[in-house]
């Protein structure tokens, strides 16, 4: 069950015929999330084989268009393709509204039931929640209202470590779970047998952040800490750092400032300004700062985690 | 100055990796017209390499998102290429609505002027008129308030037979523009040159018909009588007529019945159900009504007229 993440599209602002807006298809732990909805993101998913019916929980950072203006399209075929599962779209406060009105209006009338949960807090919240995976907000710095998202898999249990399990007939099947959960083991004559002899260290717990779009923000530095891997956008190079201030943005540097700070794996870097045809410029601005910076490449799936 | 349509793509409800919702460029007498604007238009219109600085009015059917959830990306897109021009939005009452919603909420300001013309007229109007164009309204019967489109050049002036006119040193150049308005020429001796023998007749007035979507509605027969070419949906086969009732949709033999009372020059399908992979069956079944039926070639500039 590892984690991947597709990127299926890291234009800023306008489309353009080779390159689509934000949105991101995250599987983890056999969840299946989306990250932003720019414009055509389902023509994406679909290019991306994504089963559509397999996504639940959509995450919106911000209502600008080019994060969100796929979604009512993309829940409108959710009902023509016979949807009956409920779906739950995370996103700014306002987003609840902006749909229903296009639904109304379109009369688009769901089989399903659309869950909305509003944001507004400008503090970190923990907003998802199950056995397995947890989902923080990242409080951004936009010209609007914009959070990023932390993925996280919860700890994972502890591996059996079955040659020296073997020695002992009096463990059994049904003790497995306690032995996983990190509990010692009592023998009938007393003796305990400590859980680090029995198991073996779990494996690690992935964790992904996205962080678009933001200006430079020291503040996400804890939340994001240690990441296996991070998306941060770069729209601009650091010589335009005045535009990036001004239109809520950030720099190349900027992105990998953070990424360093934060002591993460990987940083994929995104978003870019139309202006910069050669999009390599980024990672070599980005490396000066921090060396595992990358660029994203639309539509192919990358492992996160070992 | 020819009249060209390109196709920008005709599939219906749900767009596939190669095929786009419904919206079409109409470039007729200079002036381009955009009508519908699915999901993922401007991609498409820049394609089809069309300058959306020309674009000044766009014609929305009806308000099914695979006809207009392109447009709020269309109209951010033209905010950040610096549009200044007004921009003529016409379609069914509540597009203003849906529009300026996601507009206020998703901060989208205009530099531009957005002019709404909200339809909620039964009968055909003319909704749009300059010295060489005209557009009427042609309305349809489909589950939601809908119109088709008519794009009519008005009549246009006579051709100067220069070979006659030169016969007379009389008759000077700030004369031709009566001569070309149909008026005779008065000799100096009082002898009266008939226009018909001065000029030649007009090139063709060029005329464009957009259906989709709609039952089998026999009312737009006098509207789009004699048209040059008809674009009509045809969703299903006649063998689920039953179906393209029930969703307000027609079949390929009702849309060339249609094409054959309306005595157009050409039919062109469209709007065809995902069930369909083969198209050939569309232009199979309507010729056997009416054989100038044709399909749909995406992103392929039509030329109308002679």
């Amino acid at each position: 069950m590892s984690t991947y993440l597709t990127i299926l599209g890291f234009n800023s602002a306008i489309p353009t015929v080779n390159s689509s807006p934000t949105a991101q298809f995250l599987e983890m732990e056999e969840r299946h999330f989306l990250i932003d909805c720019g414009e055509g993101t389902q023509v994406q998913l679909r290019k991306a084989k994504a089963r559509f019916s397999k996504i639940n929980h959509i995450f919106i950072s911000h209502l600008h268009g080019d994060h969100c203006f796929g979604l009512p399209g993309l829940i409108a075929s959710f009902r023509l393709l016979g949807r009956e599962t409920p779906l739950h779209v995370y996103g700014p406060k306002g987003i609840k509204k902006m749909l229903e009105t296009i639904f109304r209006l379109s009369e688009t009338h769901q089989g399903f039931e659309v869950v909305y949960h509003e944001l507004s807090s400008l503090e970190s919240e923990l907003i998802y929640e199950d056995a397995r995976i947890e989902v923080h907000t990242i409080p951004l710095d936009h010209r609007i209202y914009c959070n990023g998202y932390l993925f996280r898999e919860k700890p994972k249990e502890r591996h059996l470590n079955m040659s020296e399990i073997s020695k002992y007939k009096e463990i059994e099947k049904c003790d497995y779970h306690n032995l996983k959960l990190g509990k010692d083991f009592e023998l009938s004559d007393g003796y305990i047998l400590k859980n680090s002899v029995l198991t073996l260290d779990p494996s690690a717990s992935v964790s992904y952040a996205f962080c678009s779009d933001t200006r430079y923000l020291e503040s996400i530095i804890p939340i994001i800490k240690d990441v296996d891997v991070l998306y941060h956008e770069s729209t601009f190079l650091h010589d335009l750092k005045e535009m990036a201030d001004y239109t809520g943005h950030s720099t190349a540097i900027e992105a990998a400032q953070i990424a360093k700070l934060a002591n993460v794996g990987k940083l994929i870097l995104g978003h870019f300004s139309n202006r910069y045809n050669d999009r390599s410029v980024f990672t070599t601005e980005a490396r000066t700062v921090f060396a595992a910076s990358f660029l994203p490449t639309q539509l192919e799936p990358v492992k996160i985690g070992s």
